[in-house]
């Protein structure tokens, strides 16, 4: 037998409704993205699945019912499979994929790229309407109804104290030996211009849950419910508090995943793999 | 029996996603948007429905699949029934509407106000994403996906041609008896922050399937398809062209009702009411 050729890794910017979906990862009996993106690939790809589909690294495992316009994924392919398709990949794939997912970038990764460990930050956005006479009835699956009149300003003061790098075990759903311990660079509520709250959640990575405990627990402060020093106090506390809501995840979409310059690839995910081993 | 009392004419501005309704106008045996607005208001004034829920005016009667964001009803209701509850209302709707419809205000109209006849103008939109990158699924319901590239510059050239006092017999579905002469105020496209090619149609009134027989026309320039001459040829020409394609109703939205200032909206009324006899 003649050897295999050495696999080309291949970037994948896919968007998809979270609505239909439990969530990323594949799991027997559900519909998930990850199956229904590795179906598609295998079909236009030619490789041999259902049964082999091709593995698929993501940079952000995405809870049900969450969505993402931003997300991106890496898989190594057959040199063969994949040669001179890219540029039709996206239509091929828009021709296979249900409407609810698309994938709107299809190419070869830079030397040394990992979807997941050469991240430096993932971008989140989560969208509240606070206001019945702004509801809108065709975003309903990407925002949360809560018509208790949100002070965004105060959202923000809370937001403050829990910037920075900080164990966030407070608002995480602990797993077995996964580290708890990241940097937030970016926690902020605006208001766009149909009058809904939007936060922006910025960090080098997040544990899970906890975006969406995160806005629960701003939210609270937001509703009048806990004043603005409380979250910084939880994140303090270092412990899952009850009191905290995790929000709604129809709520929530991964927007955007941060890379350094292609020669620093490689060493990112040098980096970010060692981390993770240390901290297990 | 005592007199009734002289019932209160009510302003209601709703908000739905039409892909769940067979448009607004209540047909037997069909999920429509006046029958599910009749008879939520209906539940909370606690009048006597189904047998006789309220009588709706609306602005725009939208077809099948066509969204709204700021429809306009009125209705007449016992003042028993209202006395006080304006405030409330919002939130008592929203508590017994489905989630695709939305009530945004509810209040006692101005006199001589008539939600179709002193109507002034209605400004809809339509969204075409032609680009599979750009490709959004959260907001594919009220989006049409047509990936082949648009000259937005080209579409705006052609629209020039189809604005002011036209007979527009040759871009609506001949209703007995009704009139096709209508004013376009507006026919514009722009590309909004997401890439999303965006139409924005205004006239004092629109015949059946007129915004998206126009946009058709206008998508057939904007490909390449058409001269942007086209489309006035057609307009011009006044009868139906097979060639123009009325485009999906997905993509529609009526977004605003215009309507003058509250001592001219009996005036503005009885002027419309006139003019619709006179072309019966």
């Amino acid at each position: 037998m003649a050897d295999e050729p050495r696999p080309v890794r291949i970037r994948i910017d896919l968007a998809y409704d979270g609505s239909g979906f439990s969530g990323w990862a594949a799991q027997p009996g559900r519909r998930t993205v990850e199956d229904v993106l590795g179906e598609a690939l295998g079909r236009v790809l030619r490789l041999p699945g259902p049964v082999a589909p091709p593995r698929l690294t993501v940079a952000g495992r995405t809870d049900a019912g969450v969505h993402a316009r931003g997300q991106v994924v890496h898989t190594d392919v057959p040199a063969a499979a994949a040669a001179g398709q890219e540029p039709r990949m996206v239509s091929r794939l828009a021709a296979v994929l249900p409407a609810d997912v698309r994938v709107r970038a299809f190419g070869p990764a830079p030397s040394g790229f990992d979807a997941r460990f050469s991240a430096l930050w993932r971008r989140y956005s989560y969208r509240v309407c606070d206001d019945p006479a702004r509801a809108d009835p065709l975003r309903r699956h990407e925002t949360l109804w809560s018509f208790r009149a949100l002070d965004v300003a105060a959202m923000n003061e809370a937001a403050l104290g829990c910037l920075g790098e900080h164990d966030f075990a407070a608002f995480c759903r602990r797993r077995q030996g996964a580290t708890t311990i990241r940097t937030l660079h970016e926690l902020g509520w605006r208001r766009d211009e149909d009058g809904i709250a939007v936060a922006t959640v910025v960090a080098d990575a997040f544990c899970h849950n906890m975006v969406r405990a995160l806005a629960g627990a701003l939210l609270a402060v937001g509703e009048g419910r806990r004043p603005p020093g409380w979250p910084a106090a939880v994140l303090a506390a270092g412990a899952r508090d009850p009191a905290v809501r995790v929000v709604a995840p129809h709520g929530l979409c991964l927007e955007e995943v941060g890379y350094p310059p292609p020669g620093e690839l490689a060493a990112r995910a040098e980096q970010a793999r060692r981390l993770r081993a240390a901290t297990r």
